[in-house]
C-alpha cells in the first residue's frame, strides 16, 4: 500500500474517534440526562486529547513526508497540502502546553458562567487573565509573521490577517455608523412576529422550512438545544439544532435557516473527502458565510416572504392577513441593542469590531484584562450608540473568550461579507429573486454546491472566494447590499 | 503510582471509549438518519476493534500480574480476580478469529434479516454453518473442562455449565408442560389491554410507571426503538427504550417496566467500580432476573393492579370500570405461542431449552445446521404443543445465532429461576405483597440494591445468589411461584 493511500486510510480511522466525539458532543448538548455530565466531561477530554495525540504522532510525520511525494492529482496535492499545515501547526504546540489550555479553558468556562450569573466581571477576569497568558504562548509557538494575532486568526480562518482586517474596518465602521443614524430617523416597523405561536407548530414549521431550502432529513435531523448549532457526526448524518420561544416566532425559524445554511454545506461535501482533513469546510467564515446567506439574505428577502407566506399561514393562520411587506420588514428591524447574537445585519459587525479590537490588543500586551468592561462599554458607546448596563449584557455577554477562542469573532464578519459577495456573483448567473419567489431553493443551493460546498477544504477562503466569484474579496459588495437593502425596508435613501 | 492504580485507570480510560461506543449503539437505534448507518457501522467496528485491542494488551497483563500482588482490600482481589479470568479468556482468542468472527457474524446479521424476510431458513443456513464452525473454534481456543458449550456459557453467565442445566431442566420441563395443560382446560381470561391506546398517552404513562418503580430520570432517559433496550453510557446515564402499539397497551407497558428492571439494576451499581472490570452486572441471567423480578413478579400481581388502577385510570380512563381482577388476570393470559419474545411465564423457559438443545447440539457436533428447521418444529410440537406454520415465526425468529451469541439463551431462563428465588427470600424480609399495593416500590428496591446491585460483578452468580439469599440456587422457588401464582389466576389447582 502506498504512503498516501496508508495515510488516507489513517484518517479516516482517527475521523471515527472524531466522529464518536462528535456525538458525544451533540447528546451532551440535546439528549444527555444530568446526572451524565461529570463523566460525559471526562470521556469528552480524553477523546479528544486522544485524537490530537493521533493526528500529531511521528507516524503521521512520515506518512505525511511520503505521501507528498506520491501525490499526483491536484486533489491528493491539496489533501497533503492541508494535512501538512495542521500537522506542522499542531506538531509545534507541546502537548503540555495543549492540556494546560483545555484544563485552564474548562476552568474559564464554570467560572465565566458564574461571573455572568452574578453579572460581575472581576469574578471572570483572574481566570482570563491565564488564559490570554496561554493563548499568547500558544500563538508564540505556532508562529506568525507580522502580528501575534495572526497565529489566532490562522486557526480560524486560514490566511487571514490583521493586516486584511485592519484594511477592511475603519471604512466598514464608519459606513455602518451613518447607516444606523439614517435609519434612526425613519420609521421603524412594527414586529408582526411577536405573539404566541405553539411550540409543536413551530417545530413543523422548522422542518418545513429545512426541506424547503434543501435539506436532506434522511441525512440528518433537528433537535432542541441550548444554543443552536449544527454538527457533523458522519457523512450522512448532518445534524442541526434550535430553539423555540413561544412569544416571538422570529427566534426559531431564523436560528432554524441559520443552521440549516451551515448544515447544507456540510451536506454538500463530497463523500470522497470525508475523514480527510480536506473533508471540511474552508473555513469559519466561508461556513458563516453559507448561514448567513440563507438567513439573512433569502430568508430575510422580500421575495421570500412573497413565496412563503401561505406555508406560513398553514402552521399559523393568523398571517394569512398579514401583508408581505410586513413579514419581510419585520424580518429586518435595525436596531441599537446590546447583545450580538440578537442583532441585526447592521449592527452585527459593530459588534464583532469590537470584539476584534479588545482581542487583538490583550494578545499584543496593549491593553489588560481588567480593563476590558470599560474599553467594552465606550466602544458600545462609540460604534452602536448604547452603554450595557450590566456584564452579563456587556464583555460577559459571549462564552468564546472562555474557550480560549480567541481570533474567532473576526470570522462571523467575514461571513457576512463573504455572503454579500456571492450574492452579487449568483445574480449574475441566476434569475435571483424569481428563483426565490418561485420557491426554486435548487437552483440556488446547485450554485453553492458548484462554487462552494464540493470543494471542502482544498482551498483557502481567499482563493475559494476568487474562484467563486471569479473577483478579488471585497468588501464594496456588502456596503452595496446594506444600502440596496435597507433602503428600500426602511424606505430611505442610503 | 502502584500497578494497581495503573490498572485502574488504564480500564477507566477505556471505559470512555466503551462509552462512545454504546452511545454510537444507541443513537443507531434511536436517533440516526438513515444515511448515517454506512459509516456508522464502519465506525463501531473500529471503535469494538480499538477497544478489544486495549483490553488484550501485553501492558494490561504486565499491569494486571503486578497489581494481583498488591490488591489488599476484599474489592481489589475481586477486581484483579474479575480482570484476569476475563483478561486471560480473551488473551487465547487470536487477533484473526476475533476478526474474522465480527465480520461473518455482520454478514450473517444481514443474511437473516433476508433469510426471515423471505421466511426460508435455506438463506440463513450456508451462512450460520460458517459462524457455527467459528463459535467451535472459539469454544476451543477459550478451552473449557467437560462440555465444549461450558466455553460459551461463561460469557454469558460465568460458573454455568451443561451439567448445571442438564440437572435442571428435565424436570422444570415437565413440571412446566403439566401446568401448560391444566391452564388449558381452564377458562381463558379476556384480555382488556387490547383496545386504542393514543402513543403520546401511552409514553407519559411509561415515564410514570419508570419513576414509581424508583428509575431516575436525573440519570437516563427513555427513547423509542424496534426492539426494546436497555443501555449504560456511563455512571449516571442508563437509559431505557421501548416501542408503542397503539392497539395493546400490554406491549409497552410490560417492556418499559422489564427494561426499567435492567436500569434499575445499572443505576444501583456504585460509581466507584465504573470504568472498572467489576461496574457490571454480574451475569446476564443475574441481570435478567432483575428485569423479570420488576416485570412479572411485581407488575404482573395482584398486588400491583390494585395500587396501580387509579393511576393508568389517568391516562385512559375506560379502566376506571375495569376490576383489578380483570386486569390482573388480563396481564398474566397463558397461550400456546409460536414466538419467545411474546410469550408468558409458564411456555418462555420451554422456548429456551429447545433452544439450549439445538445450540448445545449444533457445538457438540450432534446435529447439523441444516436440521434446525425440523429439529425446532418437533420440538415446539412436543414441549409447547403449536408447529411454525413458516421459519420466520419458527428457527429464524430470533437474531442470536446470526450473531453468533450461542450460550446466551440459558441466561434468559436463568433470570426467570433467580428473580423467583428472590421473590422468596425477599418474603422473609419484607411485607412485599403490602409494599407493592401500597406502592412503596422503594422497600423492594432498596433490598436488591444491598443484595444484588452494589456487588456489581464482583461475585459470580451461584455465590451472589447464595448470599443474597442464604441458600444455595434451586429451580424449586420458580416452580412453587409457578403453581402458586397461576392456580389464582386460571382458578384451578395446580
Amino acid at each position: 500500500m502506498s504512503a498516501l493511500q496508508k495515510l488516507k486510510e489513517k484518517y479516516i480511522w482517527i475521523s471515527y474517534f472524531s466522529s464518536a466525539f462528535e456525538l458525544l458532543q451533540w447528546d451532551m448538548e440535546t439528549h444527555m440526562p444530568k446526572k451524565g455530565g461529570k463523566w460525559r466531561a471526562q470521556i469528552i477530554g480524553s477523546l479528544s486529547e486522544f485524537i490530537q495525540i493521533q493526528q500529531t504522532s511521528d507516524e503521521m510525520g512520515k506518512l505525511l513526508n511520503e505521501a507528498e511525494k506520491e501525490a499526483e492529482s491536484e486533489e491528493d496535492k491539496a489533501l497533503v497540502r492541508v494535512a501538512k499545515k495542521e500537522y506542522e501547526k499542531f506538531k509545534k504546540i507541546p502537548p503540555e502546553l495543549w492540556g494546560k489550555f483545555a484544563l485552564e479553558t474548562a476552568k474559564a468556562q464554570r467560572i465565566w458562567e458564574d461571573a455572568k450569573r452574578n453579572s460581575d466581571f472581576s469574578i471572570f477576569a483572574p481566570q482570563l487573565e491565564k488564559v490570554v497568558e496561554l493563548v499568547k504562548e500558544l500563538s508564540e509557538k505556532v508562529g506568525y509573521e507580522e502580528n501575534r494575532y495572526d497565529a489566532l486568526l490562522d486557526f480560524f480562518e486560514p490566511g487571514l490577517t490583521v493586516k486584511d482586517l485592519d484594511k477592511i474596518i475603519p471604512k466598514l465602521r464608519k459606513f455602518l455608523i451613518g447607516v444606523l443614524e439614517k435609519i434612526e430617523r425613519a420609521d421603524k416597523p412594527k414586529d408582526v412576529f411577536l405573539g404566541k405561536f405553539d411550540i409543536q407548530k413551530q417545530k413543523e414549521l422548522s422542518k418545513r422550512v429545512l426541506e424547503i431550502i434543501g435539506y436532506d432529513f434522511d441525512a440528518g435531523r433537528i433537535d432542541v438545544s441550548a444554543h443552536p448549532f449544527t454538527i457533523t457526526i458522519s457523512h450522512g448524518d448532518v445534524r442541526v439544532t434550535t430553539r423555540y420561544d413561544e412569544r416571538d416566532l422570529k427566534y426559531s425559524f431564523f436560528s432554524t435557516v441559520h443552521e440549516g445554511g451551515h448544515a447544507l454545506y456540510e451536506q454538500g461535501i463530497p463523500e470522497r473527502f470525508r475523514g480527510l482533513p480536506i473533508g471540511d469546510g474552508a473555513s469559519m467564515g466561508v461556513h458563516e458565510s453559507q448561514s448567513r446567506f440563507w438567513e439573512n439574505i433569502v430568508a430575510r428577502s422580500k421575495h421570500f416572504w412573497e413565496f412563503f407566506k401561505p406555508i406560513l399561514a398553514e402552521y399559523f393562520e393568523d398571517f394569512k392577513d398579514v401583508p408581505v411587506d410586513d413579514l419581510w420588514r419585520s424580518s429586518n428591524i435595525v436596531e441599537r441593542s446590546l447583545i450580538r447574537t440578537e442583532s441585526d445585519e447592521v449592527t452585527y459587525n459593530l459588534h464583532i469590531m469590537l470584539r476584534y479590537e479588545i482581542e487583538k490588543a490583550l494578545v499584543n500586551d496593549e491593553m489588560s484584562v481588567k480593563d476590558i468592561p470599560s474599553v467594552w462599554n465606550d466602544k458600545m458607546k462609540e460604534y452602536i450608540g448604547v452603554t450595557p448596563k450590566s456584564d452579563s449584557e456587556g464583555a460577559l455577554q459571549d462564552v468564546h473568550w472562555a474557550h480560549g477562542s480567541f481570533g474567532y469573532f473576526p470570522s462571523y464578519m467575514m461571513g457576512n461579507l463573504y455572503a454579500a459577495q456571492l450574492l452579487y456573483s449568483m445574480k449574475k448567473d441566476l434569475s435571483f429573486e424569481e428563483n426565490i419567489r418561485s420557491g426554486d431553493f435548487k437552483a440556488l443551493l446547485d450554485w453553492l454546491r458548484e462554487k462552494i460546498h464540493i470543494h471542502g477544504k482544498i482551498f483557502e477562503p481567499k482563493d475559494l472566494m476568487k474562484r467563486a466569484t471569479g473577483e478579488d474579496f471585497s468588501t464594496e459588495y456588502f456596503m452595496n447590499y446594506i444600502k440596496e437593502k435597507y433602503s428600500e425596508v426602511y424606505r430611505i435613501n442610503l
